[in-house]
Formats: C-alpha cells, structure tokens, sequence
C-alpha cells in the first residue's frame, strides 16, 4: 500500500526486476453448463506450469461484493486504496481518448443527447448515435469559445464526447447536467465552491452554445456533462517504492492511469505482441514494468465465454516471450473478474501467481480461480499485490527494530 | 485488537488459563530441492496430534509483504495493531539488555564507527568490532558526564552499545547521527520538537567527548547515535483484558516488550526447559502466559534448514510438558516466518494452533503453512490471535445487544 506509514523507507533500490502481467477480466465463473470457469476451459500449459513453480493466492479488487471499473481495477493493482484514490470520470474518459491533462485541466464527460422542442431529455444516449455521425459533431463543437476559460471537445466513442475546459485555478467542484427530478429538462452546472464557479460558468456558455449548434436536428440535438474532474495530485510510484517504473500498455486509459501514478509510459503498438517487443527493446531502462493485456476483459464484456477462452489461450501462448526474459519477480494478476456469463465486470477475487527466485510452488497446478484459492498467498486485497512483488523481489527491507 | 472499542466491557476474568507458545520465526518457505518447508520436514508428532484437534490457521503479522522486525512481530501477536504501536530503535536495543527503562528515560542505539583524520565515517559498524573489544570502550564511555542529564552507556553485542539520557520532561524527537548526504561526516543530532533540544543537547556534548576519548585509535574512534526513543505509555494487558498475564522468555528483548505491555516477567533461566519449569512453578498464579521460544528464529536467521528443522524437533519433544499442565487454551503461534532459504524474517503467513475445550480439529493434519491455511481460522491478521484465545477461553463476552 503507498500508504503504509514510511514506505519509502523500507523501500530500497536493487537490481532486481518485477513484471506486472495485468490481464484485464482474469477471472470468470464457471459456465453453468461445463461447471468449469474461462480458466478451468481454456488450455494454459504456460501459465499452468508456471503456477507450479509460483506463490498463489487471489485478490479482491475493492471490497467483497464490490466491482470495480477500470479506474479503480488498476489503481489497486499498483498498490493504491481504491476507494481512497479514485479518479474521476471526466479525467478516466480523457484519459481513454489519449488527451493530455495538466493541472489546470477541468475533465468532463459529454453525451449527446435528444430533448423535445420543450427542451425535456428524450434520450440520455440520442440513439446510441455511431462515431461517424458523433464525430463531426463534436468537430462542430470543438468551435464553440467561451468567455473565462478555454475549452475543447475531442470526440469520443458512439455518443461520447469530453469536453475540456482550461484556466488557472479552476475547479472541478461542478454539478452533472442531467436534469434532477421533478425537471425533464437537462440542468444547468451548479459550480459546489468558490473556485468552480468560473468552470460552471464556463460549462453553461458551451451547452447554451451547443444547443444553440445542434438546433433543428430531431436526435443529438443537446448534449448532457458530467464527471467534472482534474488529474489528482497523488503520490508517485517512482518515489514511494524507489523505482524506475514503465508501463506498457496498447489501450490509451491504462496509458493515462499508469502516467497519474508516474510510470514511465513507453510508446507501443496495437496489440500485446507490439506490448512485448516494447518490453523486450526497454528491459535494461526500468526496474518495474506493467502489461496490459485487454482481449480478455473485451471478450468477457461480449458475454463470449469462448472467445474468453480463446483470449487466454492467445496469451498463454506468448508466456514463453516474457520468461526468456528472465525476469526475477512476475506477477500475473487482473484487475477484476469478467465472466462471460455476465458479460461484464464483476466482484469476483481473481487469482494471482508471484514467480520469484524463492518461490517454489505451493501445490497449486494450475492458474484457475479454485486452484489459486489454495495457494500460500491466500486471498489478499489487490492493494497488496505490490507490497507483495516489492517483498519477493528483495525490494523491501524490514518493518520495525 | 487492544483498540476494539471498549474491549475491557467484553472481556471477563474467568478460571481458565491461556497460554500462548511464541514459536519466534515459526514459517518458513519450501526448500528448492525437496519441495518441502522447514515444518513439512520436520518430525513433529506432539505438534502434528495438537494440530489434528485443534482449530487452525495462518496469520499475516502486519501486511502482506511486509517483514515485521521482532518489535512489530510481537506486539501483534498480543492484539497491538504493530503499525499503530510501534516501539523505537532504541527502546527495543535497550530492552535486549535488560535495562530498565521509566518513563523520562530516553534510549539510544549507538554504534562504533571508524571515521578518518577529516571526520568522514568509513566504516559504520568499526569492522564489527567484537563484544571483547567494545565493552572496555562503552564502559570507559560510561564515565563521560554531560549538563542537564544523566547520561549512562551499556555495552551491547560488537559494535553496538545503548545510550540511556535521563532528566526530567526530556523529549526523544531527535534525528539520527549518520551521515546526511552529501555531508560525510556524522551529523549532530537535531531536536525535532522544543521539549527535545535538552536531549539532542546531551547527546551532542555525548559524542564529542565520546570522540575525544576514542582519538587516536584506528578503529572503532567515533560513535553513531538512532533511534532516540522512550518507552510508550501503551494500553496495558491486564486493564484492557482482564486478565493476569505472565511473560516467560529467556531472552531480555522479549521480556522488555512484555513489561510495555503490562505483562509481569517471571524470572526464568537461559533456555526453553527452564522457561516451562517457570510455568510449572507459577501455573496457580496467572491466567495466561507467553511462552517464548527463540531456537527456530536463529536458525532461520543463520540460513541453516537442517538447524532450523533440528529446532522445532526439539521445541515438539517439549510438547507433552505442555500438554500436561491441562491448558484450557494452548496457542502455538509465530511473530514472523523466517525461512532459512531467504536466512531472515519474511512477510509470509505463519501457522497458527489454537486447542481449547471446544476446538476438535478442523481436519488439519499437520502444523505446516499448507495444511494450518486450510484450517477453520483461515487467515487471519496476527494481530486477531488474542482475541480469538481470549474467546476460546470463554473470556469474551457478547458484543451488543
């Protein structure tokens, strides 16, 4: 945990390298058909032989019960209270689209939306309009200025649009737009202290611009905002845990929640293959690196339990890569569970390996949610995972005379 | 945990007797070559029978991944949140000693050290001087008189001594005396706080006539001084349970920490047998005893397996001295693991037994970090273990209405 008191100081340098496999989704639920889970299906002789030779145990992403998103899911992993250091969700669909936030950014997340000619919300979504047609529309937008601050739009994905708003000292303490019961209508900004009230005003200038623009379409005709958000100013991975961390990761939101923490991000491809060749041509440059390997998590989100299977395997068969570079300290863990079966996120622990120089199997055989269970990690938070890959490898001295 | 609000309203003095076997490093890791783990090598038939009717478990001494020095490790297994209470570098120097430390005393760990003729340290420990050649130093130390305090050096093991400053209202927040970088020669130690400046005072005065007296000898010509301390005033055994607890161990560390926490020290002599004549000879006076048993953690700590192995046979011959004294609750737990593959304390869960009247084995076979993990206990924070001895002894009562 970054907050366990001091850390820094039982932190210590060495030459040792640990590689964080993060596989988004790992765990699953067995299919009630099979009564066997995406791990128990798939055939994973990598992942299943390295097990053997690793500490096991499972986490828990936030709390029993509790599913993560993204945001939370990953700062866990990295040894950061999720609940604590939560980021918002303007900063978390910035981040996705690859926008930079300086300090002074205000993050917020835009829908386009339908109102009748009374101005009352139709359709919070305005049809799941596609990116072709949302696209030109956020272009459209991006021309609105506003007095007090400078804002932009960059377009999102179907009906999704961020909308930045940038100045000094403004604040992100702003109401959602969407309209409070008994209203139909969509709401104004509400600014929820003295610094914010330049970001609401600000932000009621671009929706009445906005509407001003959609005006005379029957769908996409206003937009909605809402997750007003700045970067947080949270402790950083290189300081805290004396590291020299990278991230490497194809999905731009894990690119921009790995640069909040301070990792180093390195450029990389599309796919988990352009990911290991980036690990392997920056090996000697860090002591800590994150993968992210997504297709699991898209595949659980479809609700395809066969493509789930299929995504582990596809994995299982690139290990061989990661160990021949002799990393000293590997940890496989996820940021949550997607089973297939409920074709999302879920609260489920997700297993866990740590294979490092001490480590010599626990009598678990393979990487699935029952077997792992067994292991001598146990069941941990996932807020452990780092002090854990810290402890393994021999980076972190002890606590107390 | 000494800090579940009002613990003292639930805990009742009854006639049964708890006695808690410390079992100091008790877990260890597999050895590489066998697969098998100090405990799982072991011949341990009293311990294995104890397991097979006894609750068991596995306890996490302070976090996952975090190595907890032999302080922490204690203070836990007693029910003391070791994060919260933790006791000074000092302190716990001091304590190893036997020195009696009231309350307006301040300790001090010093060192020898080797500086050249510019001032700058060389050698931090004075090439670990051995105890033959340090203690005529520390007690020629001993003479030095300073203003405003008592001063007193006790000779320590090599190269180590304590300093013990004595004087009323003297504060202990005062930096250590190593280096500060770039600086090169030991730094004067600052107070921290205004009621310190007495203290930082008399033990800058300390070491400049300690450097005087050591001038001219190559080795071993100036000392270091961290870790100012004084004993904690924390929340008491008996008060806060209800109970009449005895602290029965050979070594002076373990009974200092004992007397922090309320515990009366029995005397007793140098090893394990002597410490159950102790019990033996005071079973009628106390209702409940710690019993430290330190064989296991040395040979750990030497990264001996065999010695390590030797040690809790011998500690499982000892078993049925136990066994005879009809302990309503006998608990066999451990401070930290110290596998003698990594030759020092580790962050890995450490079994946990607990026999009682009511406890009929939880088809546990054996006292291995494997076979206890699968116990009815499960994992457990070290730092539960008196409360669920306290409950299985009938001394804790219902927790609202």
């Amino acid at each position: 945990m970054i907050d366990f008191p001091n850390i820094r100081s039982l932190c210590q340098a060495t030459a040792s390298k640990i590689a964080l496999l993060g596989v988004d989704g790992l765990g699953g639920v067995p299919h009630p058909r099979t009564g066997r889970s995406e791990l128990e299906t798939a055939s994973l002789p990598n992942l299943d032989s390295l097990a053997q030779r690793s500490a096991a145990g499972v986490t828990t992403p936030v709390a029993p019960g509790i599913t993560p998103g993204s945001g939370p899911g990953h700062t866990a992993l990295f040894g950061y209270d999720p609940v604590k250091y939560l980021v918002g969700r303007g900063v978390l669909e910035a981040l996705g689209l690859g926008v930079e936030l300086g300090g002074d950014v205000v993050a917020v997340r835009g829908n386009f939306c339908d109102v009748d000619p009374a101005g009352a919300l139709i359709d919070r979504r305005a049809g799941r309009i596609p990116t072709s047609e949302s696209a030109p529309l956020a272009a459209m937008l991006n021309e609105i200025e506003v007095p007090g601050a400078d804002i932009s739009v960059h377009p999102g994905k179907d009906y999704r649009f961020v909308l930045t708003i940038q100045g000094p000292g403004l604040g992100a303490r702003v109401s959602d737009t969407d309209p409070r019961p008994p209203d139909e209508s969509p709401s104004p900004a509400l600014a929820l202290d003295h610094d914010s009230v330049a970001t609401a005003d600000a932000a009621n200038a671009f929706v009445s611009a906005a509407r001003y623009r959609l005006a005379g379409r029957d769908r996409a005709n206003m937009v909605l905002l809402r997750g007003f958000s700045k970067a947080p100013d949270w402790p950083q991975m290189p300081r805290a845990y004396r590291l020299a961390p990278a991230a490497i990761a194809a999905y731009p939101m894990y690119r921009g929640l790995a640069q909040l923490l301070g990792m180093s991000v390195l450029p990389t491809g599309d796919t988990f293959d352009h990911e290991l060749d980036t690990l392997e041509r920056s090996f000697d440059d860090h002591d800590f690196f994150f993968l992210h390997y997504k297709p699991a998590d898209a595949a659980g989100e479809d609700g395809d339990f066969d493509a789930k299977v299929a995504a582990l395997e596809q994995l299982d068969q690139r290990i061989p890569r990661l160990l021949d570079l002799d990393i000293d300290t590997l940890v496989v863990a996820g940021d949550h569970s997607t089973p297939a079966v409920l074709a999302s996120h879920s609260w489920h622990p997700v297993p866990l390996l740590i294979s490092a120089p001490h480590t010599a199997g626990d009598g678990v055989e393979a990487l699935t949610e029952r077997a792992c269970r067994a292991g001598s990690i146990g069941s941990v938070p996932a807020s452990s995972v780092m002090m854990l890959a810290l402890a393994n490898a021999g980076k972190l001295t002890r606590f107390g005379p």
